[in-house]
Protein backbone atom coordinates (compact mmCIF):
# COMPACT_ATOMS: atom_id res chain seq x y z
CA UNK A 1 0.00 0.00 0.00
CA UNK A 2 1.52 3.10 -1.08
CA UNK A 3 1.92 5.74 1.25
CA UNK A 4 0.45 9.36 1.28
CA UNK A 5 1.62 12.35 2.44
CA UNK A 6 0.07 13.30 5.91
CA UNK A 7 -2.99 15.33 5.05
CA UNK A 8 -3.82 12.63 2.62
CA UNK A 9 -3.46 10.13 4.90
CA UNK A 10 -5.51 11.88 7.41
CA UNK A 11 -8.46 12.16 5.48
CA UNK A 12 -8.12 7.95 4.30
CA UNK A 13 -7.30 7.29 7.85
CA UNK A 14 -10.84 9.15 9.40
CA UNK A 15 -13.32 8.01 6.21
CA UNK A 16 -12.14 4.23 6.59
CA UNK A 17 -12.71 4.47 10.30
CA UNK A 18 -16.21 5.25 9.64
CA UNK A 19 -18.70 2.33 9.59
CA UNK A 20 -19.02 0.81 6.22
CA UNK A 21 -15.66 2.50 4.36
CA UNK A 22 -13.04 0.21 4.04
CA UNK A 23 -9.62 1.71 2.74
CA UNK A 24 -10.40 1.53 -0.90
CA UNK A 25 -13.58 3.29 -0.68
CA UNK A 26 -11.81 6.07 1.59
CA UNK A 27 -8.50 6.89 -0.91
CA UNK A 28 -11.18 7.30 -3.86
CA UNK A 29 -13.42 9.93 -1.69
CA UNK A 30 -9.80 11.71 -0.59
CA UNK A 31 -9.39 11.89 -4.16
CA UNK A 32 -12.87 12.74 -5.03
CA UNK A 33 -12.44 15.61 -1.92
CA UNK A 34 -8.91 16.89 -3.82
CA UNK A 35 -10.73 17.47 -6.87
CA UNK A 36 -13.96 19.58 -5.80
CA UNK A 37 -13.91 22.84 -5.39
CA UNK A 38 -13.15 23.92 -2.34
CA UNK A 39 -15.96 25.50 -0.59
CA UNK A 40 -17.80 22.57 -1.76
CA UNK A 41 -15.30 20.16 0.34
CA UNK A 42 -15.41 22.70 3.00
CA UNK A 43 -19.22 22.12 3.15
CA UNK A 44 -18.16 18.56 4.28
CA UNK A 45 -16.42 19.81 6.77
CA UNK A 46 -18.56 22.32 8.35
CA UNK A 47 -21.39 20.16 8.31
CA UNK A 48 -19.61 17.51 10.64
CA UNK A 49 -18.23 20.47 12.82
CA UNK A 50 -21.98 21.72 13.12
CA UNK A 51 -23.63 18.35 14.06
CA UNK A 52 -21.09 18.06 16.63
CA UNK A 53 -21.45 21.40 17.91
CA UNK A 54 -25.22 21.96 17.47
CA UNK A 55 -26.60 18.54 17.87
CA UNK A 56 -27.27 16.64 21.65
CA UNK A 57 -30.16 14.07 22.86
CA UNK A 58 -33.09 15.59 24.38
CA UNK A 59 -32.80 15.10 28.65
CA UNK A 60 -35.63 14.02 28.90
CA UNK A 61 -37.00 11.29 25.99
CA UNK A 62 -33.17 11.12 24.14
CA UNK A 63 -34.77 11.76 20.87
CA UNK A 64 -32.11 14.22 18.74
CA UNK A 65 -32.13 18.06 19.89
CA UNK A 66 -30.20 21.19 18.93
CA UNK A 67 -28.32 23.24 21.93
CA UNK A 68 -29.79 26.07 22.16
CA UNK A 69 -27.22 29.42 23.20
CA UNK A 70 -27.39 28.64 26.54
CA UNK A 71 -28.65 25.28 26.80
CA UNK A 72 -26.64 22.33 26.52
CA UNK A 73 -29.00 19.57 27.95
CA UNK A 74 -32.04 21.11 26.05
CA UNK A 75 -35.70 19.49 25.30
CA UNK A 76 -36.89 18.16 21.83
CA UNK A 77 -39.71 19.64 19.64
CA UNK A 78 -41.70 16.93 20.71
CA UNK A 79 -41.04 17.15 24.64
CA UNK A 80 -41.18 20.95 24.38
CA UNK A 81 -44.41 20.77 22.55
CA UNK A 82 -47.43 21.92 25.22
CA UNK A 83 -50.12 20.29 22.75
CA UNK A 84 -48.93 16.86 23.22
CA UNK A 85 -50.90 14.17 25.72
CA UNK A 86 -48.13 13.81 28.20
CA UNK A 87 -49.44 10.35 29.78
CA UNK A 88 -48.51 8.45 26.71
CA UNK A 89 -45.26 7.50 25.94
CA UNK A 90 -43.91 5.19 22.87
CA UNK A 91 -40.65 3.62 23.24
CA UNK A 92 -38.78 3.47 20.25
CA UNK A 93 -34.86 2.54 19.79
CA UNK A 94 -33.92 5.34 17.55
CA UNK A 95 -34.50 8.67 16.72
CA UNK A 96 -35.07 7.46 12.94
CA UNK A 97 -37.94 5.21 14.36
CA UNK A 98 -39.71 8.19 15.99
CA UNK A 99 -39.33 10.22 12.49
CA UNK A 100 -41.32 7.22 11.33
CA UNK A 101 -44.03 6.84 13.00
CA UNK A 102 -43.92 10.98 13.62
CA UNK A 103 -44.66 11.06 9.61
CA UNK A 104 -47.63 9.31 9.87
CA UNK A 105 -48.88 12.23 11.92
CA UNK A 106 -51.39 9.40 14.20
CA UNK A 107 -49.02 9.47 17.47
CA UNK A 108 -50.00 12.50 19.93
CA UNK A 109 -47.69 11.50 22.77
CA UNK A 110 -44.59 11.85 23.50
CA UNK A 111 -41.82 9.05 22.60
CA UNK A 112 -38.51 7.49 24.89
CA UNK A 113 -35.52 7.04 22.37
CA UNK A 114 -33.59 4.00 23.89
CA UNK A 115 -30.33 4.45 21.34
CA UNK A 116 -30.05 0.84 20.85
CA UNK A 117 -31.28 -2.07 21.80
CA UNK A 118 -29.97 -4.99 23.89
CA UNK A 119 -28.21 -7.45 21.98
CA UNK A 120 -25.49 -9.10 23.78
CA UNK A 121 -23.87 -10.36 20.48
CA UNK A 122 -23.05 -7.00 19.95
CA UNK A 123 -22.00 -6.20 23.43
CA UNK A 124 -25.07 -4.40 23.83
CA UNK A 125 -26.33 -4.45 27.67
CA UNK A 126 -29.20 -2.70 28.80
CA UNK A 127 -27.08 -0.10 30.81
CA UNK A 128 -26.23 0.97 27.25
CA UNK A 129 -29.34 2.20 26.65
CA UNK A 130 -31.55 5.42 28.22
CA UNK A 131 -33.83 2.93 30.50
CA UNK A 132 -32.63 5.19 33.76
CA UNK A 133 -34.14 7.63 32.23
CA UNK A 134 -37.25 5.64 31.13
CA UNK A 135 -37.54 4.80 35.20
CA UNK A 136 -37.19 8.21 36.09
CA UNK A 137 -40.17 9.16 33.85
CA UNK A 138 -42.55 6.12 35.25
CA UNK A 139 -41.30 7.46 38.81
CA UNK A 140 -42.47 10.99 38.17
CA UNK A 141 -46.32 9.48 37.93
CA UNK A 142 -47.41 11.43 34.70
CA UNK A 143 -47.13 8.00 32.11
CA UNK A 144 -50.54 6.11 32.43
CA UNK A 145 -49.66 3.71 28.74
CA UNK A 146 -46.47 2.90 27.59
CA UNK A 147 -46.22 1.65 24.07
CA UNK A 148 -43.20 -0.50 23.24
CA UNK A 149 -42.40 0.01 19.76
CA UNK A 150 -39.22 -1.58 19.21
CA UNK A 151 -38.64 -3.54 16.17
CA UNK A 152 -40.20 -6.51 15.64
CA UNK A 153 -37.01 -8.76 15.41
CA UNK A 154 -35.34 -11.10 18.65
CA UNK A 155 -33.09 -8.19 19.83
CA UNK A 156 -36.48 -5.59 19.71
CA UNK A 157 -38.33 -8.59 21.49
CA UNK A 158 -36.02 -8.98 24.12
CA UNK A 159 -35.75 -5.57 24.75
CA UNK A 160 -39.18 -4.91 24.92
CA UNK A 161 -39.38 -7.94 27.06
CA UNK A 162 -37.09 -6.86 29.31
CA UNK A 163 -38.99 -3.44 29.76
CA UNK A 164 -41.67 -5.37 31.02
CA UNK A 165 -40.34 -7.00 33.30
CA UNK A 166 -38.23 -3.75 34.69
CA UNK A 167 -41.32 -2.11 35.19
CA UNK A 168 -43.86 -4.87 35.96
CA UNK A 169 -43.47 -5.14 39.75
CA UNK A 170 -43.10 -1.35 40.52
CA UNK A 171 -45.37 0.39 38.04
CA UNK A 172 -48.12 -2.16 38.47
CA UNK A 173 -50.84 0.87 37.20
CA UNK A 174 -48.81 1.80 34.40
CA UNK A 175 -50.70 0.29 31.19
CA UNK A 176 -48.34 -1.62 28.61
CA UNK A 177 -49.23 -2.43 25.32
CA UNK A 178 -46.86 -2.82 21.95
CA UNK A 179 -47.50 -2.05 18.27
CA UNK A 180 -49.56 -3.96 16.40
CA UNK A 181 -48.11 -7.05 14.53
CA UNK A 182 -50.06 -8.75 11.32
CA UNK A 183 -49.71 -8.80 7.68
CA UNK A 184 -47.38 -5.38 6.30
CA UNK A 185 -50.04 -3.25 4.36
CA UNK A 186 -49.24 -3.77 0.41
CA UNK A 187 -47.25 -7.00 1.00
CA UNK A 188 -48.55 -10.21 -0.83
CA UNK A 189 -49.36 -13.33 1.69
CA UNK A 190 -48.04 -15.78 -0.71
CA UNK A 191 -44.53 -14.12 0.27
CA UNK A 192 -45.07 -13.23 3.78
CA UNK A 193 -42.83 -15.62 6.28
CA UNK A 194 -44.00 -18.13 9.37
CA UNK A 195 -43.23 -15.40 11.62
CA UNK A 196 -45.47 -12.75 9.91
CA UNK A 197 -48.48 -15.22 9.59
CA UNK A 198 -48.53 -16.61 12.77
CA UNK A 199 -48.90 -12.85 14.09
CA UNK A 200 -51.51 -12.48 11.70
CA UNK A 201 -53.16 -15.80 12.91
CA UNK A 202 -52.86 -15.53 16.61
CA UNK A 203 -53.83 -11.26 16.97
CA UNK A 204 -56.57 -11.49 13.81
CA UNK A 205 -58.34 -8.79 14.84
CA UNK A 206 -62.45 -8.95 15.25
CA UNK A 207 -64.44 -7.65 12.32
CA UNK A 208 -67.61 -7.78 13.55
CA UNK B 1 -38.03 9.26 4.37
CA UNK B 2 -37.99 10.65 7.43
CA UNK B 3 -36.50 14.55 7.51
CA UNK B 4 -34.12 15.30 10.17
CA UNK B 5 -33.22 18.53 11.58
CA UNK B 6 -30.63 20.99 9.54
CA UNK B 7 -27.47 19.98 10.85
CA UNK B 8 -28.44 16.00 10.38
CA UNK B 9 -29.27 16.40 6.99
CA UNK B 10 -26.54 18.39 5.86
CA UNK B 11 -23.99 15.48 7.27
CA UNK B 12 -26.47 13.09 5.36
CA UNK B 13 -26.48 15.28 1.73
CA UNK B 14 -22.44 15.64 2.40
CA UNK B 15 -21.58 11.85 2.64
CA UNK B 16 -24.42 10.65 0.35
CA UNK B 17 -23.04 13.29 -2.54
CA UNK B 18 -19.34 11.16 -2.00
CA UNK B 19 -18.77 8.34 -4.64
CA UNK B 20 -19.49 4.85 -2.85
CA UNK B 21 -21.86 6.09 -0.57
CA UNK B 22 -25.35 6.01 -0.71
CA UNK B 23 -28.16 7.59 1.52
CA UNK B 24 -28.63 4.73 4.26
CA UNK B 25 -24.73 4.45 4.25
CA UNK B 26 -24.57 8.30 4.81
CA UNK B 27 -27.27 8.24 7.80
CA UNK B 28 -25.68 5.45 9.29
CA UNK B 29 -22.47 7.20 9.35
CA UNK B 30 -24.29 11.02 10.22
CA UNK B 31 -25.33 8.61 13.91
CA UNK B 32 -21.66 7.14 14.35
CA UNK B 33 -20.68 10.64 14.18
CA UNK B 34 -23.30 11.98 16.89
CA UNK B 35 -21.75 9.18 18.60
CA UNK B 36 -18.38 9.73 18.87
CA UNK B 37 -16.46 11.78 21.04
CA UNK B 38 -16.07 15.00 19.84
CA UNK B 39 -13.12 15.58 18.94
CA UNK B 40 -12.84 12.51 17.31
CA UNK B 41 -15.49 13.08 15.37
CA UNK B 42 -13.70 16.53 14.42
CA UNK B 43 -10.50 15.05 13.40
CA UNK B 44 -12.04 13.85 10.23
CA UNK B 45 -13.55 17.91 9.63
CA UNK B 46 -9.77 19.30 10.24
CA UNK B 47 -8.40 16.87 7.86
CA UNK B 48 -10.95 17.25 4.81
CA UNK B 49 -9.80 21.50 5.78
CA UNK B 50 -6.48 20.34 5.81
CA UNK B 51 -6.34 18.29 2.68
CA UNK B 52 -8.39 21.63 0.45
CA UNK B 53 -5.72 24.17 2.13
CA UNK B 54 -2.48 22.37 1.88
CA UNK B 55 -2.12 19.52 -0.63
CA UNK B 56 -2.30 20.39 -4.28
CA UNK B 57 -0.72 19.42 -7.64
CA UNK B 58 3.32 20.12 -8.72
CA UNK B 59 3.14 22.66 -11.33
CA UNK B 60 5.43 20.58 -13.43
CA UNK B 61 3.90 17.12 -13.47
CA UNK B 62 0.82 17.45 -11.50
CA UNK B 63 1.77 14.47 -8.65
CA UNK B 64 0.38 15.72 -5.47
CA UNK B 65 2.32 18.18 -3.59
CA UNK B 66 1.86 20.51 -0.16
CA UNK B 67 1.72 24.09 -0.38
CA UNK B 68 4.56 26.04 0.87
CA UNK B 69 3.60 28.95 3.26
CA UNK B 70 3.97 31.49 -0.13
CA UNK B 71 3.92 29.13 -2.66
CA UNK B 72 0.57 28.28 -4.53
CA UNK B 73 1.83 26.55 -7.36
CA UNK B 74 4.85 24.73 -5.14
CA UNK B 75 6.89 21.70 -6.89
CA UNK B 76 6.08 18.06 -6.01
CA UNK B 77 9.14 16.19 -4.17
CA UNK B 78 9.96 14.44 -6.96
CA UNK B 79 10.35 17.47 -9.47
CA UNK B 80 12.01 19.41 -6.48
CA UNK B 81 14.86 16.42 -6.42
CA UNK B 82 17.85 17.65 -8.05
CA UNK B 83 19.57 14.02 -8.15
CA UNK B 84 16.66 12.44 -10.46
CA UNK B 85 17.34 12.15 -13.58
CA UNK B 86 15.28 14.68 -15.88
CA UNK B 87 15.44 13.19 -19.25
CA UNK B 88 13.60 10.20 -18.45
CA UNK B 89 9.88 10.95 -17.83
CA UNK B 90 7.32 7.99 -16.96
CA UNK B 91 3.55 8.86 -17.59
CA UNK B 92 0.90 7.49 -15.26
CA UNK B 93 -3.14 7.98 -14.65
CA UNK B 94 -2.78 8.66 -11.09
CA UNK B 95 -1.17 9.97 -8.38
CA UNK B 96 -1.25 6.42 -6.87
CA UNK B 97 0.13 4.89 -10.04
CA UNK B 98 3.27 7.07 -9.34
CA UNK B 99 3.33 6.09 -5.76
CA UNK B 100 3.37 2.36 -6.62
CA UNK B 101 6.04 2.97 -9.19
CA UNK B 102 8.09 4.90 -6.27
CA UNK B 103 7.80 2.14 -3.84
CA UNK B 104 10.53 -0.08 -5.97
CA UNK B 105 12.85 2.07 -5.67
CA UNK B 106 13.48 1.34 -9.33
CA UNK B 107 12.77 4.51 -11.55
CA UNK B 108 15.27 7.54 -10.97
CA UNK B 109 13.18 9.58 -14.23
CA UNK B 110 10.94 11.90 -13.64
CA UNK B 111 6.83 11.73 -13.98
CA UNK B 112 3.96 13.04 -15.31
CA UNK B 113 0.60 12.37 -13.95
CA UNK B 114 -1.98 12.69 -16.77
CA UNK B 115 -4.46 13.31 -13.43
CA UNK B 116 -7.11 10.34 -15.67
CA UNK B 117 -7.58 8.45 -18.55
CA UNK B 118 -9.61 8.85 -21.67
CA UNK B 119 -12.81 7.36 -21.12
CA UNK B 120 -15.34 8.61 -23.86
CA UNK B 121 -17.75 6.37 -21.97
CA UNK B 122 -17.30 8.46 -18.88
CA UNK B 123 -17.25 11.79 -20.33
CA UNK B 124 -13.41 11.97 -20.19
CA UNK B 125 -11.45 12.91 -23.14
CA UNK B 126 -8.36 14.54 -23.58
CA UNK B 127 -9.25 18.08 -22.67
CA UNK B 128 -9.32 16.84 -19.33
CA UNK B 129 -6.10 15.59 -18.87
CA UNK B 130 -2.81 16.90 -18.10
CA UNK B 131 -1.43 16.63 -21.45
CA UNK B 132 -0.70 20.27 -22.35
CA UNK B 133 1.46 20.41 -19.58
CA UNK B 134 3.11 17.66 -20.62
CA UNK B 135 3.66 18.87 -24.33
CA UNK B 136 5.21 22.49 -22.68
CA UNK B 137 7.51 19.75 -20.59
CA UNK B 138 8.09 18.33 -24.30
CA UNK B 139 8.77 21.84 -25.90
CA UNK B 140 11.51 22.61 -23.58
CA UNK B 141 13.55 19.69 -24.77
CA UNK B 142 15.15 18.48 -21.49
CA UNK B 143 13.19 14.81 -22.16
CA UNK B 144 15.23 12.23 -23.93
CA UNK B 145 12.72 9.53 -23.42
CA UNK B 146 9.01 9.34 -22.39
CA UNK B 147 7.73 6.11 -20.95
CA UNK B 148 4.23 4.95 -21.00
CA UNK B 149 2.98 4.09 -17.77
CA UNK B 150 -0.60 4.10 -18.03
CA UNK B 151 -2.82 0.81 -17.07
CA UNK B 152 -2.66 -2.23 -19.08
CA UNK B 153 -6.39 -1.86 -19.97
CA UNK B 154 -8.41 -0.66 -23.09
CA UNK B 155 -8.57 3.01 -21.77
CA UNK B 156 -5.08 2.94 -20.80
CA UNK B 157 -3.65 2.17 -23.90
CA UNK B 158 -6.63 4.31 -25.90
CA UNK B 159 -4.66 7.11 -23.53
CA UNK B 160 -1.41 6.03 -24.81
CA UNK B 161 -2.14 5.43 -28.21
CA UNK B 162 -3.22 9.15 -27.77
CA UNK B 163 -0.14 10.51 -26.63
CA UNK B 164 2.04 8.74 -28.87
CA UNK B 165 -0.02 10.10 -32.03
CA UNK B 166 0.20 13.56 -30.37
CA UNK B 167 3.87 13.71 -30.30
CA UNK B 168 4.87 11.17 -33.42
CA UNK B 169 5.74 14.29 -35.28
CA UNK B 170 6.57 17.36 -33.66
CA UNK B 171 8.77 15.34 -31.43
CA UNK B 172 10.62 13.01 -33.41
CA UNK B 173 13.60 12.65 -31.29
CA UNK B 174 12.00 11.72 -28.24
CA UNK B 175 11.88 7.96 -27.63
CA UNK B 176 8.75 6.48 -26.89
CA UNK B 177 8.63 3.17 -24.33
CA UNK B 178 6.28 1.36 -22.44
CA UNK B 179 6.09 -0.34 -19.48
CA UNK B 180 6.63 -4.67 -20.43
CA UNK B 181 3.56 -6.20 -21.14
CA UNK B 182 3.53 -10.11 -19.88
CA UNK B 183 2.83 -13.22 -17.25
CA UNK B 184 2.53 -11.39 -13.72
CA UNK B 185 5.07 -12.71 -11.36
CA UNK B 186 3.54 -14.72 -8.95
CA UNK B 187 0.65 -15.90 -10.94
CA UNK B 188 0.34 -18.82 -12.68
CA UNK B 189 0.04 -19.56 -16.34
CA UNK B 190 -3.28 -21.77 -16.20
CA UNK B 191 -5.22 -19.10 -14.52
CA UNK B 192 -3.33 -15.89 -17.10
CA UNK B 193 -6.55 -14.58 -19.65
CA UNK B 194 -5.99 -14.67 -23.10
CA UNK B 195 -4.63 -11.08 -23.56
CA UNK B 196 -1.96 -12.06 -20.91
CA UNK B 197 -0.78 -14.97 -22.16
CA UNK B 198 -0.67 -13.07 -25.75
CA UNK B 199 1.48 -10.04 -25.01
CA UNK B 200 3.72 -13.12 -22.67
CA UNK B 201 4.16 -14.55 -26.32
CA UNK B 202 4.07 -11.97 -28.90
CA UNK B 203 6.67 -10.14 -26.51
CA UNK B 204 9.21 -13.08 -25.37
CA UNK B 205 12.68 -12.31 -24.09
CA UNK B 206 15.84 -13.47 -24.96
CA UNK B 207 17.46 -15.20 -22.88
CA UNK B 208 20.66 -16.76 -24.94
Amino acid sequence: MPQYTRPIQNVIDGFSSLPGIGSRSAERIAFHLLKLPTDEAMKLARAIDELKTRVTHCRVCSNLAEKGHDEQRPLCDICDDTRRDRSMVCVVEQPKDLLALESTGLWNGLYHVLLGRIAPLDGIDHEDLTLRDLEERLAAGEIAELVLGTNPNLDGDSTSLYIQELIRTSYPSVKVTRLARGLASGTQIEYANRSVLEDAIKGRQTLR
